[in-house]
């Protein structure tokens, strides 16, 4: 029980942790400062994580980073709409 | 074997997926888009898979979030130097 809250607090964090970025994003409409490689290799690193997840058979690790890859999708979306524009 | 290459580069790019931002924060020495509430949700996260990944034994887990938490921690350091400066 203990592990599973761990694990689950774990998951909760992390898999949500990009949406105080979208929230900043869409408010300042502002992402120069965001790497977009950090962005695309995480991507694809979370991506494969998944793929890993269901060799574990470990639905933690599998939901958890199916969460993380849509938000990071969203930024992605937001990282080209707003462009590398200069400052307001 | 096939299993073992794609965990690895999941962890492999995870892990190192703060790198290119660092390096971007570093070269602009600004980052006022960052969101700090990002940074610690997913310190804290990460520090909880470490744990978790300990009660999985899984050494794959426990390196790639202890990397991604040092990166984590030099961004957090980076973030309040150069501060939310207005753009120059």
């Amino acid at each position: 029980m203990f592990w599973r809250v761990i694990g689950a607090t774990a998951a909760i964090l992390t898999m949500f942790s990009f949406v105080p970025q979208i929230a900043r994003s869409l408010r300042t409409r502002s992402v120069k400062d965001v790497s977009p490689v950090t962005l695309f290799q995480l991507s694809t690193g979370v991506f494969l994580w998944i793929i890993y997840g269901i060799y574990l058979k470990d639905p933690i690790i599998i939901t958890a980073n199916l969460v993380t890859l849509a938000s990071l999708a969203v930024l992605l979306f937001l990282y080209f709409k707003y462009g590398r524009q200069a400052c307001r």
